[in-house]
């Protein structure tokens, strides 16, 4: 605990991950004094044909 | 806000996403009054391997 | 199949979900050519305390 | 209704899957009383580097 | 990892809480090789006004 | 985009969620490069009888 989910359109490299990873483990822990082995973090990266937004999809606006 | 999740086995196509994502936005934003700009919409596909009903994997029932 | 989910804050009536549920799952039973029977929808509710949009909490922006 | 989401790393086999599929339906109709066909089980695989646990890429730890 | 959840309508007691858990995270460790402190399980419960079936809404059906 | 989902036992206070919302969207902002504006987040608070770690309610254990 906590666990989180971080779900953004494909394409972000491995090093953002790694850096992204850090930092929010970091904000985690400091904030709410858990040891960072109890934080999880998921990246949720999806297609931009499969995401909308204002009734189009991501591929096509 | 809101968003949108739509879970689903894999196979749909792209014109049904654009069609469904295009019909529920309009939904949301005239039930809840809201913009369409702030309505995000997610297609999470899935492998009919990767989901089961009653007990047995869809891909084998 | 399929599931959605809704994410919003709290704050919407019975009614508004009521015509949503319907609108929602007649628009995937249509699209997808499935029977509303396997259609679920789930409405997930958070305070606006609970919800940050640009780095601030909803109820503080 | 339940919907079950196992969320875990990519490499488990489609036996492992047809197993858990199995027992998780059983232990979720003995306890709930319900009918295993209201039962249903995702499994969301995602790739060891896109999860972390503190603060590091499981691809990379 | 895994992590796991059930998401339902309120009204499950505690004690079905409490089998349900230990026997998913059984299943879960004997199938996929792992040690139970590393299986999370999440119940997530929903007034039945807050979940939609066949474009109904539970609460109403 | 990207959508954030911190799931969590209960507990947390306004000051810790304020704080970490603002620290995460820093965090996010900086390393993909996107605008504050486009980054949501979502606190889902469960009560410690509603998590389970190693088979045992956490309420419990």
């Amino acid at each position: 605990m906590p666990v989180i989910t971080i779900r953004m359109a494909e394409g972000r490299t491995l090093e953002q991950k790694r850096v992204l990873a850090d930092e929010i483990t970091a904000a985690v822990t400091k904030t709410f004094g858990v040891e960072p082995q109890v934080v999880t973090i998921f990246f949720e990266e999806l297609k931009t044909e499969s995401i909308a937004r204002a009734g189009k999809l991501l591929s096509e606006s």
